[in-house]
């Protein structure tokens, strides 16, 4: 019977290249359902992204692959296995609660195995979901000892990635790196504007019309990750700091729920400090 | 020295059509710059479109890539020809001013070779920019005399493609057909609402909160033809129906443009009632 | 201590009519803190909404303001009651699970007090938030019999607003005259565009580029009440309709959500077919 | 014969001020079209605009208006003078010619007196409008000498407004407080973001997903006075800086269009840092 693979290349570019790769998948009797290439002109560097259906075996492929590209590429196959999601929160309920209905109901090929939060004030509600909830208060601890309780907590269950769901505390470079490319954050301003704390606020003291949410990845920057998507809506004089923090809720939620879905469905590609989606 | 290719297919769904396209182009020295390609579930068409440099010969690609490809496939291998247009206009000039201007300064590899109109209140206005003016009276003649006085001006010009910039006559099917797949309009809504006359009074009407234009093929049946472009604007009920015009008429010129730059870069390929941007 | 109060004028325009208003509630020691008005011309309608607060007496404001106004003025002075929610719903979650939540954490001055569906599918999930849940099912029974199990459930709850999130089945032109100007639907498409069943389907066979969506009262006649909010995303070709479908969830929870938020802070008002939104 | 005003008032918030501000339009026998006000709760500042009908003398109302209100107030009642621009561009041509097109066609109750260039690159467009153009070159001369220049040419015109169509040198503070109020400028990103040089290469560089642009009055701080009007467009990551700028040209020039709109209707008044838009 056949499977679902997607492949992801990554590599030096070359002359050739797609016609290698699909000579490799037609050899391994694979069909292509869906096709995507990118070359990034300036650092002259090659990404594609193949949805295929057949009945291959994983490693032979990645093997044949690798054989035909330049040293150092990057090959991964990847077939239907669930993910796996720890999120983290602190007090605000619509990021988290966004993502624990869509969990609820299967949305995704993706399993939230845990909610983690420096407050206590979430875990009702995340229980209701019969997700489990940990609480690591952050108080009377140093900043190191506080990830130190959390990563062992989010080791426990071996994520595939980390959600911050508007988690509140800023991490330290040691955890960004421990997990490079598989924290995603939502950020409540469209980056690189507001950078840093209460962007709301920022935003409202500047007088701007336009407001937005930012999905990327965190690196040991503070907000300077390789986004993954943005959006934004638009407000006027009429609204109050707190009026844009409320408006701003529905971008937030849906941002953040694009780019899960994105990584989930394996279409993003980090290049540097920007993102390849396919 | 290396020539730039735009190569497009659209042919029945096969496995390993990329595999053989791009073969094809790496023996004949060909280095793939963009790729793009769909699959059509429903109707299982494959559609690619390939942006390629080398010092291949045209009809020696053409005639390679046909043979090997399913029988009744399409081959084009476009070369950077200057395009040619015409285009159609009324009495409104925001569309027409938007596309002289970019004509003027060739923002675009084409070039606006004449513009035709049923009033001559543009005359002055388009010629300006040293641009070839018609006026072609629709009184006192059918609908078909009309057309076929238009048919003449046009045929003289020899366009790639004809422009309906605002104009504000319905073409026969008879007009449609004979220029099938080369004539692109600009409808005054987010299509298919407000289909025919007036669509901004028919928005006023209905009470909606957003407006938008729509840039489409024309064919034999009025706004139905196959979508390139739409895009919208939040309107509110402070808006008269002059008022829509008004804030329309920058969505109007946007989208326009918007289709036109897809349609001169090869980038949009029909597919039945439909359109595959690239 | 003061007290907040929403004031709502609808009367036929005449010269004067602010000056008097205000007057009234300077003369009440009322402070405005908002205020907004609106002269449909066509109708020649005045439509007016203050937000103002101090120590007054609602009935006595209330026949001051209707003394010095038009005949068959509407005058209303709201104050901070919590208002009533019934949610009707079938099998779709998003809709719902989004109200659910902004309830649960009280985001807005209303209570959802109960939940019908015509399935029994989302009882379990409902009832992880202590909503009461009825199911009402529709098999072997007339439209009329069904309207008649739900009125009486309905009525039981004397419910302020109900909101059809995503109740999928039609109903009759005397259940809206029962409810008139209470029932708020949202529809899956920018409407006009795509009326009836099944939008997302209607939308990937007419190859649109934007598909949207549409809260609006429910009349009599089939989507064509006062629309309220509307919002649109963008696609491509590559969409198939479950894809549309996918993609337009988070657009149709964001816009019933600003929906009812705009609803429930007493900005909305009904004119004929339209609204005025404050 | 009635004529036509709009007024607008700016004063410290006090209870009543709608009260006797419409008091005074309706002695005066002043019809009230349309009416907006907003209290900027922080700075404790009302701000009011109305557009009225009637026969009264101009003088007379603002000595009556300013009777009743508090201390420091601002009344301005204006008649609908044509209003006078001078645009300063550089080199790129689609702000100005969108500019120069609705100049040619009368769209706004405005007059571009010239256009003044440290280039002379877009003379023979504009003066195809029959526009004057002036080329102060900026070589060979300090900053300040080059202000002197472009300064002793603006006020030969005695513009009400001057425009930033993509001029691309700074402006010293001096030249911002010599015409307070009365700069507007077009930035090509959504400010905060991408402040100063090269926006685009900015915005590629940190991989934004939208860009966009941003029209706001000019004061002494680079890219930080009060902005008027703000747009954005998606991108994504196969846009090159160049391309992302071919895009934005589209937003920039709909933008600044907006702003300028607005301005010319006296919908905007400035509050500190920001505006407040009727």
């Amino acid at each position: 019977m056949d499977k679902q693979f997607t492949i992801l290349v990554n590599c030096t570019d070359e002359t050739g290249l797609i016609y290698r790769i699909t000579r490799i998948l037609f050899e391994n009797g694979l069909n292509i359902v869906k096709n995507g290439e990118f070359v990034d002109q300036e650092s002259d560097h090659f990404f594609m992204r193949t949805e295929a259906e057949g009945t291959t075996n994983e490693s032979a492929l990645t093997e044949a692959l690798t054989a035909i590209l330049p040293a150092n590429s990057k090959v991964e196959v990847i077939t239907g296995k669930k993910k796996k999601l720890v999120i983290l929160a602190t007090k605000e309920n619509h990021c988290l609660g966004d993502l624990l209905i869509r969990n609820h109901f299967n949305e995704w090929n993706a399993e939230i195995t845990a909610v983690i939060s420096n407050h206590d004030l979430l875990r009702d509600f995340t229980e209701r979901f019969d997700v489990p909830f940990h609480h690591v208060p952050a108080d009377n601890c140093s900043r190191e000892e506080h990830e130190q309780l959390l990563t062992e907590i989010i080791n426990r269950y071996a994520p595939d990635y980390i959600v911050l769901a508007r988690y509140m505390r800023i991490l330290t470079p040691g955890f960004a790196q421990q997990y490079r490319g598989k924290v995603i954050n939502i950020h409540h301003s469209f980056l690189p504007a507001f950078i840093g704390a209460r962007p709301y606020r920022q935003a409202f003291n500047r007088g701007v019309k336009i407001i937005g949410a930012t999905a990327h990845f965190v690196t040991d920057q503070l907000d300077e990750g390789p986004i993954i998507c943005q959006n934004v809506i638009s407000i006027d004089h009429s609204h109050s700091a707190p009026d844009m923090a409320r408006a701003g809720r529905g971008i937030e939620k849906m941002v953040l729920a694009q780019a899960l879905k994105l990584v989930l469905e394996d279409r993003v590609m980090i290049n540097g400090n920007k993102t390849v989606i396919f």
